[in-house]
């Protein structure tokens, strides 16, 4: 019997286990066109906080009382698509269950799995993690080697991609973190210098650390965070500094306005920032970052790490520790 | 006896009288390739407060005791300069003062006073206030004829060249200014929808405005303000929508943080804020903007509005005019 965790009441502020709920969803027979797939791996990512709203976003809000959706990883055990065979390893978005059926609108895609790489790269590195630390760094900031690079949540999915992205193409990275083995992390990653944000203030630690890797200022600050970590770069930001602005988790559930002293910074220094979703800008590169992140996984310039909670019952907890800083590089459950 | 305006000390927040001196600054002789000007009209513009402050900016910091500078237009009584003679009408950076010894620093430009328009046309929307309306619009939004655009200090020098300017290449228009007689004026200067941010909570009258216009939301906010103003663009933005940030007036003599309860919609709705001053991007697009707004003024697409300080005493009464919304279009000091 499939069983699927729904979303049963919208949240308000920080999510509580009581808003989610595991149900059998049943055995339904299989449609034309549709795939059975015994998921392996969930994903559980922060822009999920955001359907959880009733509002209008870059994709529409959970609905009550049904199977949330979510990136996910399994083997095919009953087809009635021609170009998915039972025993097929594929990624697809019928996630936050253990057993999926699995239409075109979820998305399926058979992996390569002849590269060697685990299954669950498609849900991190070579997925939407990866994808998105490529592309808000590529195709939103134009980073370039010469650009000093600071990057907030350095221990998270993203941002531990951005830090391995950026020193394999020689920037300089600056990575903030929560916490000593955090921050231990990224500089392994290869990160010039790490800051303990939860040691204290962001911003004298930000100069500080500008001051250690000899440089002026921040040309590109990949923000995942928002808050205080976006005022620090505002204040240290060069001149044409670019701020693709990823995820503010500071911001998902809290009901208090963003404060920011240097935002008139935005004018002095000519700072660009720009808000993104790696969908919109994938579809025309998606070949370029396969290509380019497949071959940083290879030659062992992007590495994984992955903080994994077991079994479908840990999905909830799984997800809420996204917003306590549980994970440390990847978060995912796996069944 | 030349007598100008100097900065005696830094203010802090709000200035104050105190804080400028009208001094004698003598009759100094002139060196080669320097000219003396008569001054006419003295521009007094927000972006000075910037430079009363001790702080790199994208200009130099006013010195405390000498003359300050600014945008002014005058005669040329006496030359060591073969490009200028005596008679010639100049623009120059040599303002807050009667006479000015003007050098090359102070980038003098001879006028093409046979256009038919008034010399002080180069102190408004010919010059930086015209400029930098064009740059944001066209250079930094990339604003075309469909999209709405939200103006904050409509009418102000910059705003109301903004509102004319999208009117006249077919944009939808919603300005907001402070008072009925303002908003009327922005009224008349065409744009479809006036908000009177003094009468109430910007938010809700933006949407109120955006139902009588017919749209849905905000494509290009053009951000004179920056506060609630920028607040109420980030939750009417369409997605993309573009925020050309020329200043943030509510800011510049404000300790407070800026508060935004809309900052998550950056991501949301993929917006592209960006700071820009008009210079950078002039240079390589000059021709085409005195080509462009010199067919507007001539159609009479674009139309002036000068409010007017008389005598140098007036000088720091106009420029703090410009916090308090003394000055409907643009603020000038006639000598």
């Amino acid at each position: 019997m499939a069983r699927a965790w729904i979303l049963k009441s919208r949240p308000v502020g920080m999510p509580q286990m009581a808003d989610f709920d595991l149900k059998d969803i049943g055995d339904q027979p299989l449609a034309d066109g549709q795939i059975r797939v015994q998921n392996q791996w969930l994903s559980v990512d922060p822009y999920m906080r955001g359907r959880m709203n009733d509002v209008k976003s870059y994709v529409p809000p959970f609905a009550l009382g049904e199977p949330m959706q979510g990136g996910a990883v399994g083997t095919v055990t009953e087809s009635r698509n021609p170009a998915f065979a039972v025993g097929d390893t594929v990624l697809h978005m019928a996630g936050w269950r253990d057993e999926a059926v699995v239409g075109m609108e979820a998305m399926p895609n058979k992996l390569p799995v002849d590269m060697g790489l685990p299954a669950e790269t498609w849900l991190h590195n070579m997925g939407l993690t990866g994808a998105t630390a490529w592309v808000g760094m590529f195709k939103i900031a134009d980073a370039k080697p010469s650009d000093t690079v600071f990057v907030s949540a350095a221990a998270g999915a993203v941002g531990s991609a951005v830090v391995q992205i950026a020193k394999a193409k020689g920037m300089t990275v600056i990575g903030s973190a929560g916490g000593a083995e955090k921050c231990a992390w990224v500089k392994d990653l290869g990160a010039d210098a790490v800051i303990d944000y939860k040691a204290g203030p962001v911003l004298p630690q930000l100069i500080e650390a500008l001051k250690a890797v000899g440089k002026r200022g921040v040309d590109v600050y990949f923000d995942n965070v928002g808050g205080d970590h976006l005022d620090a770069a505002l204040a240290t930001a060069n001149d044409y500094a670019r701020f693709p602005i990823c995820g503010m988790i500071d911001s998902y559930n809290s009901m208090e306005p963003l404060q920011l002293r240097y935002a008139m910074r935005i004018i002095a220094a000519k700072i660009r920032i720009e808000g993104f979703i790696y969908m919109d800008k994938f579809m025309s590169c998606a070949d370029e970052f396969y290509a380019d992140m497949g071959q940083m996984i290879a030659s062992g310039a992007v590495k994984a790490r992955v903080t994994t909670m077991n079994g479908l019952e840990a999905t909830p907890d799984a997800f809420l520790g996204l917003f306590t800083g549980k994970n440390t590089g990847k978060m995912l459950v796996k069944l």
